[in-house]
């Protein structure tokens, strides 16, 4: 159930600040270029929006004053919409940024684990498979975690977004580690050692 | 955008799983007492339904055949629908659990870090406040996945809960880690030290 917000601005989904607050950052920009920075940051913590959801975020704010936007000048090749926070969208941003309202639990899910909890319908060999999986797909997170901070570090202007990114490489390193010990808790399952090749006698 | 998976079942949504899942553990239930141990078990690693989602989903999987209800009879001061999986129910859950369509990557959205991203809009006390107040409820949550665990160990049937609940034990235990490390990240922002009593110099 959504806890009422302190704010008048109650009612936009999360989603919406979070396309306002790229905006927030200095400089103007366009939809695929939000896309592109939200898949470098906001994707670890909070969302990987597709283009479409971005531009509609980008429609709402704009109808709510939040947002302005320009067409590009004949000078640039291509035209493109370029979108900047208005004054009103800072002011509206700064009080649900700065409410005393819960910013409320995280919402995590885990496929995996929902496999793992379901252990007992599928081979301690397949489960094995999907963890190593998962390890190799945390892999490259904790990898695309540390570029994006790298990218931010020494850049005054994003040191909340640093401290977010290290947030992130910290909680891909944990994930690695949660992965790991699950591995080791899966082989002490009863009954998963006879699948073990040394433990099944060989026929004959 | 969902990938196709590797069985005839495909269009089935994780939570129609999840729910199947809960009536493979041996035994019949109701909705509510579904309801009861999905808040003690999903809960932590992928789902806190209503009990609303729970009946919708009841229904779904009566309708194809993969779970049979009955009332109880007269000698019970209230009748109430039990709920069972079916032969069938249970072999298109083995199908679901042992594929080789990978599980997909957890999805995490982590509002608390949303707005530690955009601190600048902030007051850094204020965002002291949020990360305290996510690891007093973290704390809280760790005991309910700490209770969860001594209820399911030492119980065979379980052996698979046990490490999805371990696994969900030391997810809080990193969660704790991670907000106190983001503490003191916080703590040396630029412009933060300031704050700190000692090092405003007192008026006169």
């Amino acid at each position: 159930m959504p806890k009422k917000q302190d704010t008048r601005h109650g009612q936009l989904p999360p989603t919406a600040w979070a396309v306002l607050g790229l905006l927030s950052f200095p400089g103007e920009r366009t939809g695929y270029e939000l896309k592109k920075w939200a898949d470098a940051s906001l994707r670890f913590f909070y969302w990987s929006p597709a283009i479409s959801q971005i531009y509609a975020e980008l429609r709402r704010l704009e109808g709510l004053g939040y947002a302005s936007s320009r067409r590009s000048g004949p000078e640039e090749p291509r035209t493109k919409r370029q979108y900047a926070i208005t004054e009103t969208g800072r002011e509206a941003l700064a009080e649900w940024a700065s409410g005393t309202a819960d910013s409320g639990p995280p919402v995590l899910k885990h496929p995996l684990v929902l496999r793992i909890w379901l252990g007992h319908l599928a081979s301690p060999e397949r489960l094995r498979e999907r963890v190593e999986l998962h390890v190799a797909r945390t892999e490259g997170e904790l990898k695309e975690a540390r570029d994006a901070l790298a990218r931010a570090e020494g850049i005054e202007e994003w040191s909340y977004p640093q401290v977010a990114l290290r947030w992130s490489e910290r909680q891909q390193l944990a994930e690695l580690e949660l992965a790991r010990a699950m591995l080791a808790d899966l082989a002490r399952v009863p009954g998963t050692a006879r699948q073990h090749p040394s433990d099944t006698p060989t026929p004959g």
